[in-house]
This record gives structure tokens, C-alpha cells and sequence, in this order.
């Protein structure tokens, strides 16, 4: 075959798919199912949100930003750590402004490791994290979290670690276990990355949505963490704008610095318009829209769940986000896929398989909903599983 | 020094720095001088464009799109394209919507590109694409063009070519130098593709901005080069729109897929409110738009480039896009950032030393002015230079 013009995908993309969560998407609206499928979040962002990137757009506020975002958001985000994180940073040199948290990854990913280099990660995890660690030629190496609450055993990382290890990406709470780490968690995670002198990279894209007392906790702000982490969250969730794509890294200068050199290089700055709608909204949006956003989800949560019982499934019932694995063995099928399918022929209901979200085969016995959904679709949705009663 | 936490840079980026650009315009401000640096382009975007997209923005129109963008953006481009560069693409296989044009590079080479890979690009060039071409692992080889009319030698391309010649890159209008790529050139050029096999990749942002009857032509459009061709281009310059980082990628689904899928991994997809207005307005602005900002920035180039040469400079009169290059080997400094330090402290005004856009000595008399300034400034700025005379 030809080098150049017929096979034309390069090594690195070689192993590839179009997002499996995507074609799920095409087959639900084929069969007119209800999609809980990818978290794409059709919920109502915050008027006043709305309001203000409407106004910037009308204002013209049209021209590249600095790389690393108007002082504004960089500002807002600052205050925003230190208010919810309990994080100190400078927002002159410390922050990055990304397009989404994926972009932020990217960055990172980029800017900082070797092809080569060794990255931890939990498992069942985001398949963007570890599709993205292996375009940039590093290697994920896989810690397996055990159902149903998603410990770990910490001789794992241990056991993971060698010469080329450079760092362990946290995500918390979890995509898709929901999983929220807990302080004695992070405390082990901290230790073993200053025992080792390694980065730790954070996806806390999901901080706001934590339930039942949990506290969501900034890995940064452990002891002798703030100098090795790359804190990465963005607005897609807080505010249901999956589509603005708006993220950021927080991290000591030295850190952000090769950051933000990709940032430029590869998006020159997050979409401007949209930047300063945020920077004003993030001035007036209290703490109730949280507590708000976090109890509409948690109902949802419950409400799902609740359903999947009654329906004869199992729930791993998430302590954040808002997914829900759910074991469906009972199907007997073994294969996450065609459970997903089968729950979409039967009940037209999409799902992800669990699958998506293993290396190993953990992930064959279940499927993902996403239940970040108006409240009546969430109900329609409980309401098509009672068919497997 | 520790291999993880302090000497932190990859590899890939070891020799990235702060772009210039931003360090003139960061000089500029403190000195309170007019900025024809940086490409930031800040003039009065289209109202119907702006209306369309505040609107998307206050309709909530929030979510993730398709990786490759909303049907709309997708289809009113393959109309455009059909339209303006007399080229045909299927909306639905052949576009993909990226976050500018920078993000279709960096899109492009991550997709279908390997380390090791020679692409070869024309001497003076945008400096991003040679970064962005190096961050990848690619080896850009140099064509110069000679100025004042910016020619080069057939031959080179023969002398450069070797067996990991994969790709040449061609922009046009070109960033710094102005030139129109005529059709003979991009003859001279499909035929070197063809004969070898390569890839071609056009960066066409500025393909509205022409003057003095010159034509734009797309590569893609020449015999036999759309099934072995990279079509970019974006909004930015067109709608004055930098910020809200719209572009898109038009190939053979066989190149689009892949370009695709980076795309959606590393940006998911490009923001989606600014889409929404983008596909509407598309449909109301007409070619009357185009004359208009033709006529406007021809203006500003003549008034600019007649200063110039009142002050005793220069100037490598563009035949399109809306930067200067001009010979400043008068000082006497033989040093472009000098130069340019120098025209900053004597004028006020700041530019882009030429040595930015080269690989070799050749900018080294050289400095870049940009005049996509509102027509106040650009006079302002040509007064000011008379300090020269
Ligand atoms: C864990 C996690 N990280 C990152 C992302 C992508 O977020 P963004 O829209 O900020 O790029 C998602 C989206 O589903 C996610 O679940
Ligand atoms: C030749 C060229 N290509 C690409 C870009 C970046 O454009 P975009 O804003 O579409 O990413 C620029 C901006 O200056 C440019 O001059």
C-alpha cells in the first residue's frame, strides 16, 4: 500500500475507533430510544450564564484572548479554587484556560511526557483518558478498582511502578464509577507520588456533583502535592455547556508554563465570547446553584437507581457524577455490548457498554446510563426498564 | 535535575518558546505604542453574525455536537466551498469542524503523520505551522521563495524531496509574505505531488483577501489533488472572529476520518453556540460582505505600504492577506528584533521581526507590520512612521 495517500493514518492513531459511545448515539436515534447514553447534559444552563455570553457576544468581544485566557476567567477560577478547593494559585502564571477539560489533558499530555513515559491509571476509567495518553505515545498502566466501591489495593501501584513511571492520573468523582476518593485514598496516592517523585494529574471535572456527605477533595491540596499536581476541571458539567468548551489546568508555574506552550500552539485560546459570558457569570452564580445542580442530580440518581432495582438489575450506586454502572449478568449475555443493545431493542433505552471503560475484561457484565437528563426523561427511562421485571 | 517534577518539559516541545509575537505585544502595551504585530485582527465583525450567535447562545443551544461539527456548519460550508473555491465535498463525510485552523493542523498531523516524516514548507513561513509540524515529530524541510515577488526554484523541491518526504504545504494568501500561490505554481506543485505520491495540505485562511485582480485558487481543485488533499481554513480573518476559534478541514472522507477522530479526541468538537450562529448567518451574508472587507484591507495595505515608502522603507507590497513584510536594512541593525525594538521605540508602532518566519538568515532585514486595524489606527500608524524620513 502507499505510504502516503492510501494509508494514510499515522502509528500513533493506528488503534483508534470512532468512540463507541457515539455509535450507541446513532443507533438510539435510529430507534427512537431514549439516550443515556454519552453525557452530553441537555439540561438548562443558568440564565444569567446565557445572559452575559450572549451580551459578550453582542459586544464583540471577538479577538484571540491571551493562551492562557482573558484575566477575567483566570481570575474568577482562582477565586473559584480557593472558595471551593481550598487552593491558593496565582492567576497570572498559574492557570491555563483550555478548551474543555479534554483539551486540558491534551496539554498536559503534551507538554510535560515523553513517548514512552509511564501513567497510572484507575480502572474502569474514561476512555478519552487512556485513548489520549497512548496518542501522545505514553503508556497507561492499569490499576483495577473492585465493585461494588470501587477500592483499590495500594500494593498495585507498587506493583505498577518502574523506571518509566512519570505519573498517576486521579479522577475523581469518577467517570463512570462515580467513585469520590477519599482523603485516606489521596493521602496513599500522595505519599507514594512524593516516595517516587512523580505528577499527579487530576480530572475533578465532576466536583460539584458529590452526594451522601461526601466531600469532594483537591489532591493538590495535600501536603507537598500542590508542586507535582496538574489540577484539570472545566464548566461543562457545573453548568450543562458541554458544547462551549470551556476548561482549565491549575499547577505551580513551572508546570502550566509547558502547558500553556501547547495550548497556544495547538487551540491559541478558549473561544473568547464565551470566556467573558463566564468570567461575569461566575460573579453572580452563588453556592445554591450548586447545592441546586447537586439535589436535581441526586434525585436522578435516586430515582434510576431506585428503578434498576425494582427492574431486577443492579446498580453500582454512585457516591458522585451522574453515571451509573449497573451489572446486568443477569442477562446472561457476557458481553457489554450486546447487553447495551438489548437493553436498547428492549426497554429503547441506550446505554454504554462497560466495556468501553476496562483493559480487562471487568467491564464485560456491565453497562453505563448517564442521568443528566431532564427529570421527565429520567422518569420515562425508569419507567422502560420495568420491562425486564 | 529530577526526571519528573522539575525538568518537566517533553522532549516534543524542548524547543518551543513564548512566541515573539507575544512578547512584542506585551513590549507594546507597556510603551503604549500601536500594535500592527500580532494577527488579532480586531475590527467590527458582521452584525447579522453576532445576532445569529447571541441568539444560539441566549437559545441554550449548549451541548457537545458531532465530533465534526452541526449539520448546518457542515452544510453551509460545503456551500461555501462550492461556492467561492469551486470545489465539491460531501458535508456529511468530507468537512470536519475544528477549533480554527490551527486546531485542522494540529488535527492533521497528529492524524496522519509519524514521527520521522519530512513535510516540506515554503520559506517565509507562519510560524505555527513549523512548530506545530516539529511538536509532532515531523521534520519540515524549506523551500525559499525569493523576494521581492516571492518565486522559488521548481528544483528545490526536487533537491529537498527524499523517502520521508510525505507532504508539502502550501498557504496562500500566505502568511507573512502576501503571496498568491498563481495557478502555474500550484500546477507546478500538484505535479510533484502526483509524481511522488505526497500529500498536500493547504492553509487557506486568508482566501478572501486578494488584490489587484489576482484569483484565489485551491489545490484541491487542480486534476487529480482533492482525493490527496488537506483543504483548511476558518472564520477568523474572514468574520474578524480570532477569538471564537471556528475552522474546518475539507478532504477525502480516507483523510477526513482520521483527521476526525483526533479532533474529537483531543477538542471533542468546536464550540457549539458560535457553530449554531456561524451556519445562520452564512446564509444571510453575501458576496457583497466579501468585497467589502477586500476593498477595505486593500485600502489599508496601500495607505500603509505608500507611508512606508515615504518614510524611506521598503515595503514587499502583499497580493493578499493583510500583513507588510518590509526591508528595513536602512537601520543599519541587521537584526529583526532589533529593528523592530527599534520602529517600537522611535514610532511607536510595533511589528513582528522578520526573523520569525525563517529558518535561515533571510529575515533578517525584515520586519512585519499587520494592518487588520480599524482605518484610524493604520493612518495613526503611518503618520508615526514618518518620524523615519
Ligand atoms: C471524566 C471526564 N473528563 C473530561 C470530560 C470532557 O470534558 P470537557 O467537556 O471539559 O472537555 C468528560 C466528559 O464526559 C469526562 O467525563
Ligand atoms: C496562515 C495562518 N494560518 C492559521 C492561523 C490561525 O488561524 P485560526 O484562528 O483559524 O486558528 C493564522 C493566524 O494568524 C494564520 O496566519
Amino acid at each position: 500500500m502507499s505510504k502516503t495517500t492510501q494509508d494514510v493514518r499515522s502509528e500513533r492513531i493506528g488503534f483508534l475507533e470512532q468512540s463507541e459511545i457515539r455509535a450507541m448515539t446513532r443507533e438510539c436515534t435510529r430507534l427512537g430510544g431514549i439516550n443515556l447514553g454519552q453525557g452530553v447534559c441537555p439540561l438548562p444552563s443558568p440564565p444569567a450564564l446565557l445572559e452575559a455570553a450572549a451580551q459578550a457576544v453582542r459586544e464583540d468581544l471577538s479577538t484571540y484572548s491571551r493562551f492562557d485566557g482573558v484575566d477575567e476567567v483566570r481570575q474568577a477560577v482562582a477565586e473559584k479554587l480557593a472558595h471551593y478547593n481550598n487552593l491558593q494559585v496565582d492567576p497570572e502564571t498559574e492557570i491555563v484556560t483550555t478548551i474543555g477539560s479534554a483539551g486540558a489533558f491534551v496539554c498536559t499530555l503534551q507538554g510535560l511526557f515523553n513517548p514512552g513515559d509511564e501513567i497510572i491509571v484507575f480502572e474502569p476509567f474514561y476512555g478519552y483518558h487512556v485513548n489520549a495518553i497512548r496518542v501522545a505515545g505514553c503508556v497507561p498502566k492499569v490499576v483495577t478498582m473492585q465493585a461494588p466501591d470501587w477500592t483499590f489495593d495500594p500494593e498495585d501501584l507498587e506493583r505498577l511502578r518502574s523506571d518509566r513511571t512519570r505519573a498517576i492520573l486521579v479522577n475523581t468523582p469518577g467517570n463512570p464509577s462515580g467513585k469520590v476518593f477519599g482523603r485516606e485514598e489521596l493521602t496513599l496516592i500522595a505519599d507514594f507520588c512524593k516516595a517516587h517523585d512523580l505528577l499527579a494529574i487530576t480530572d475533578e471535572i465532576y466536583e460539584y456533583l458529590v452526594y451522601d456527605g461526601q466531600e469532594h477533595i483537591s489532591l493538590a491540596t495535600l501536603p507537598g502535592m500542590f508542586e507535582r499536581t496538574i489540577t484539570m476541571s472545566g464548566f461543562s458539567k457545573t453548568f450543562a455547556i458541554t458544547g462551549w468548551r470551556l476548561g482549565y489546568v491549575a499547577a505551580p508555574a513551572h508546570l502550566a508554563e509547558p502547558i500553556g506552550l501547547v495550548n497556544d500552539l495547538f487551540y491559541i485560546c478558549a473561544p473568547t465570547p464565551l470566556q467573558h459570558g463566564l468570567a461575569r457569570a461566575l460573579k453572580v452564580i452563588g453556592d445554591d446553584y450548586f447545592d441546586e445542580i447537586r439535589t436535581k442530580y441526586k434525585a436522578n440518581r435516586d430515582l434510576f437507581c431506585e428503578a434498576l432495582t425494582r427492574a431486577g438489575l443492579t446498580p453500582h450506586v454512585p457516591e458522585g457524577s451522574y453515571y451509573i454502572l449497573t451489572d446486568v449478568s443477569r442477562f446472561g449475555l457476557h458481553d457489554a455490548r450486546a447487553s447495551a443493545m438489548h437493553i436498547l431493542e428492549k426497554a429503547g433505552v441506550a446505554s454504554v457498554a462497560g466495556s468501553a471503560f476496562f483493559a480487562s475484561d471487568g467491564g464485560r457484565d456491565l453497562v453505563r446510563f448517564c442521568v443528566a437528563q431532564p427529570r421527565e426523561v429520567v422518569e420515562e427511562a425508569a419507567e422502560r426498564m420495568q420491562v425486564f421485571r
